[in-house]
């Protein structure tokens, strides 16, 4: 399965008095991950949404927290798709501190293929083949 | 100048390593209170956008930070119109520790009246005139 | 099971593009319940971790979003606790739009006890007893 | 005077109904390029809080909007320091859309030097020496 990894860096405002990243942002740090791996695909979301009127939203999400992440530490978040069929997909994610390489992270998310009027749409063929061949190819 | 009060609860993932809330939010507060403002005034932003097309973009922001607020902590946040025409609104701010009535923050947002397409748009004459009898009457 | 009700209001900065709240927000609001929770029990994190040192991380967070919430609707964000031992606690959510009563989403997150240091820490039997009396009482 | 440039890639939580991102979050991209100023200059913030306890809570912060950033734009954040004592230092930043090179915002936060405490403390004079130099050399 084809892994992608994005790098991010833990701001300031994402600690909290824990001196731990916010559990929080989790999930948008697995957007960021889902967002690079779609582009590089050679979609993106952005494309699909302005172009093509198709949306992912997020019917589930999970994550687990194994160590904490701190201000200011280097993450990162590899992702990939484990199932998808022409309505559905599914990510999987893992986060990983750069530095020693600890896993701190793991979770997922699925998402239902809709239209702008946010009702559940089967993903157009040919996009849902270039979706399967770039996951599984 | 007519001011209304809206009350807000500092959140954990608000408040930073140094157990402040960070000061990003403060125009997220502000906005709640803009936000309060308008509902009581009549009009409601969701109602100027989803029905007028009216959007208030913000031009300009600034915020002076007094005293910190820490987390679990009540806030006052009071708004106010200062000034008014038919294409700019200026709201001012104060927030004021529940607890002791300490003033944490002033702040400012200046807004343009603008379409859906975000260029400036001069308010309708009625919601014009609604908007100066809330703000001075 | 005590389940405590907790209201939030969806912000405009917590709505994107498909204008519904987005998906990371929730572990916000289901963090407002919790704490809600907690201090209705006579508890507050505040005072768990000002006075005792007493912290509850995040070791796992799940969501299921069955409908959006929109711009400016008030939610009401339920929280009970399902399990508890001294070390762990899993607290369940529901949230529902409070105009028309639909359950927009459902959720759990697992905790652990720990200290200041982040090590697990089993609770004092008081503080134990305290929180499964409110729990299950 | 010394200008560091920070990229931001605009992330989908950041933009709200009108397709803009939400001018809040720009005080935490202000922040990012503070942050990475800081670091280029050999000094880091996790340093000085961690090694020397000394903070720079926020006094006042300031932003203009000029033109909106939009999902999936990578932005150059570009910082420098226009006043500095041992008490307090003044950043600048100006925001630019790197495709087209259009500046978005300008905006300026005023800091004070703390002890952990959160009370003023002159900052040493090494260190103050290492940050006119930077900043002016």
């Amino acid at each position: 399965m084809r892994e992608e990894v994005t790098r991010v860096l833990v701001r300031y405002p994402e600690v909290d008095r824990m001196n731990v990243a916010h559990h929080s942002h989790y999930a948008v740090w697995f957007e960021a991950a889902r967002t690079e791996w779609m582009r590089r695909s050679g979609l993106t979301y952005r494309g699909l949404e302005d172009r093509h009127g198709l949306l992912f939203p997020v019917l589930e999400l999970s994550a687990r927290y194994l160590a904490p992440a701190r201000y200011d530490e280097e993450l990162d978040v590899v992702a990939w798709v484990s199932e998808l069929d022409r309505l559905r997909v599914r990510f999987e994610y893992r986060i990983v501190r750069v530095s020693g390489g600890r896993e701190l992270a793991t979770g997922h998310t699925l998402h239902v293929a809709a239209g702008r009027d946010g009702r559940p749409r089967r993903m157009p063929q040919d996009l849902f083949a270039a979706l399967r061949a770039w996951s599984f190819g």
